[in-house]
């Protein structure tokens, strides 16, 4: 098991960034794992995640904020401090297509998502089965159309009575309201199934078929007020021909939903994915 | 070198119609190399192409249309017959960026591509280099703003001259008139540097990197009178990540196009690319 | 629920062979949803396959054979009839490594695999728990390395009591004996973790990493007495870096191997797969 | 145009390299437009690609290797300094397939190649053409069968005579001598047609052919003294189906081959590629 810290930082470009947060590490006896980073030369950001194994490092994590401050302050960082040790709560919201939640649920048994998985949130039942394979609590919540708002409240209490972290929304077919979306922030995890912005909004693949494109895609994005425009954290596609029907390009997509949005929440469990002008950097 | 004829069909689903077609050139002796077929099920639509080696053929070229025209009223068809010993005449449309076009007149050269290439039309001189390296005219046709009726024409002139078949687009930026566009029905292919249809209209790569997509693409298409929504032959993505720079967006984005523009143009050339429903079928 | 027949054709290719099967159908009014042909030019073979609707089909299933014998002799045909509505017995062979099974398990359950799945075999019981998720009869066969012999004997009864069709070694990390595989020539399918024919035998990705390629790869195939040699079915590759340690090489891979098996898989339950000459043509 | 300066370090890993580099970097005002890093765990190696502007930077660079010698020393480093005003200069040779030649020199010229190309060297005449279209010397040495040893002491003193700093072997189709090689370690590089390790060796497309493999290779590597066994640099791959013929194959394989050609030779120029156990690491 890796026990390690990882500090993700994003502040305005200049000179002696790197030195300072090298020598900071460095004097406190941290054997850097991995390091990255990146600068927008049009915005002037910088951008940086440095991962350290914490068995040699000296200073205890509860000091860390303390002693780190003056350089968070010279340089105006925003900056966050993650441990590897610990494994975030994931909620899965879906309805009835249950190839994302299936993989999923697969990958977090084999110990490939290092989190815990507190509840499956469903508007329909026909995932049920799924859940209790893996032993998972299944929460049944019905959404009215004249009624989401009562929806959304049950739903959040169900969030914050199981200290949820983030959401993934595993082929959920309702709209979030922005009241939702505010109380989960650049954490709730989308896979929309097309190659964003080609086909947002509504049955992707039916017009992809319409149009007669030859390759789909996947899109897997944080969610924000504007439907299926937030920050894009994964895409790829699969090539198709005139051979394929509509049923083909359902069914091909689902693979492609599935790898793709798996991607993306590993890499946000594994404090990866920064943000920033409605984009992400997915540090590899 | 080939000698062959290629019958593309078109029809209303039925049945028969293979058996009709295959006994129709058994009877004339014909040695199938490739045949190949789609059928839509939801348009109820028949799609064939069949190619056969001519030099056992009994029939006169001459006479095919007489010969088959019972069996093409009988199912209402639409066809039409290729002959691969025929070098289509090809015009290439360029402006300033040179990477399709070098692409094309290097395939040309090489023997790939198998068509006359009568001329180059461009409406800067930038290019005529290249046209001059490899020996094929270079015809400057500015295009003023407000005088694009008249390069239109002039272009029309230079293209009956040559007895040009089709056009290619390689990067041409002047968007055609429908009046224009109706002298080559299916006959003018474009590359676009985006994945269609996102991203149609200008400065598709300038809106991706905006958008923060992880994968770039171009498509080719036959052009209509509806900017970049033709038929799509042929599309493909290339992987970016942060990392790379709207200049490296360009740059990748230049070797994709080449690619599916080239492919396109073999494709077409080669009487693979059967249209429907503003669609494409590709006999590859 | 599709109910169609399919027949596969193998013969020296010659002049009329598609006319006379073709008229053949229609003579007993086929409706004709797909065919597919292929030439091999040096080899002079003729492969086919063509599936129609059984609804308007005149001639009874029984008397098929019958009928069409002339034609069969005529033209020195290998041929086979399948039908749609048949439901082939697949069994899967696996070991510790579970993600291929997993897979296998889901699709099947999720419909996209038209088989039955008598039992499940493997030489250990860390996947039985999965077995019983899915419902599926699971039988642990321990392979003791001086009793091969009596192990296959054994596989080999169950296999037989529950009339199984087709072998699917889902990461079955033992080799089969020429003995074992005679009983099921071309019926049994193997994922090879790597880019055959580089890395053939054991290891693959541990040497890859050795390697230092760029792309790790994966490769169905039908399992013959030459280790890893078999006609490959599907085979597909993904992207890695320096960044990426042999364990995300095999996670990687994981992802790889679940989705070529799983394609090979589909393809020969639906007949779409033809041999000749240690290859398949994959009418897709 | 760039003006920067890259600093390439490979060491054993330690605490405070990246602290002491970024440090040095810091106290002599460069302004890092780039930094990425490599530890390989297992080798316990670090490895470290800096590149800053050197507009605002204090330090001559002729002074650079004394002021930067203590830190050398104290971890032990392999470095080396590069510039990116310097155009290294690049020899092509050349046999009868022209395709990756034709390619570079058409990047060369869009300027997409920072690099002099004072000659190109090859075993037929039938590229002068391209050289001469492109303007560059051209100089046709034969090898004869008997008498290698005199053409590779004619073309080595061609190279020193154009101080010639690395070579690309643009499907050049003699091996070369280990003696040739020893005059430019890790300064050769090599497009193999193939997805190496699979048919290394000769007739690579004829081989894949023959196997029956789904997809098809290319490989840029470093030439050793043992054939086809280099440093990877790059490779790719593309679809092909039972429909590709040999021809097919071949023809594919070409646009796979100078485009994962290119990639190479642009990443040498641009000093991203380090080597260390037989493997490189690409920092792009």
């Amino acid at each position: 098991m890796k026990n390690t810290a990882i500090l993700l930082v994003s502040c305005p470009d200049q000179k002696g960034l790197v030195a300072a947060i090298a020598d900071f590490l460095y004097r406190h006896n941290a054997n850097i794992l991995h390091a990255d980073q990146h600068q927008d030369g049009a915005l002037k950001l910088f951008l940086m995640r440095v991962e350290w194994d914490l068995g040699d490092f000296h200073l205890p994590l509860g000091e860390f904020e303390r002693h780190f401050a003056p350089i968070a302050e010279r340089f105006q960082m925003d900056w966050r401090l993650a441990l590897s040790g610990y494994r975030p709560k994931m909620a899965v919201f879906v309805s009835r297509y249950d190839h994302c939640l299936a993989d999923l649920l697969y990958r977090h048994q084999s110990g490939e998502l290092h989190c815990d998985i507190p509840l499956i949130v469903s508007n329909h039942t026909d995932t049920k089965w799924l859940a209790d394979a893996y032993g998972i609590p299944f929460q049944h919540v019905t959404v009215h159309r004249d009624a989401k708002e009562e929806a959304e409240r049950l739903q959040l209490d169900l969030l914050r009575h199981h200290h949820v972290d983030f959401i993934v929304l595993a082929r959920y077919m309702q709209v979030l309201s922005p009241q939702f979306i505010h109380h989960y922030p650049s954490r709730i995890i989308n896979i929309h199934h097309s190659f964003l912005p080609a086909f947002h909004g509504a049955k992707p693949y039916h017009r992809a078929f319409e149009r007669g494109v030859k390759l789909i895609g996947a899109t897997s994005h944080y969610v924000t007020e504007i439907l299926d425009d937030g920050p894009i954290i994964e895409q790829d596609v699969a090539r198709i021909s005139h051979r394929d029907h509509l049923d083909d390009l359902i069914q091909k997509g689902a693979d492609l939903e599935k790898i793709v949005l798996s991607r993306a929440v590993r890499w946000h469990i594994e404090n990866r994915v920064l943000l920033y002008a409605n984009k992400t950097v997915v540090f590899d």
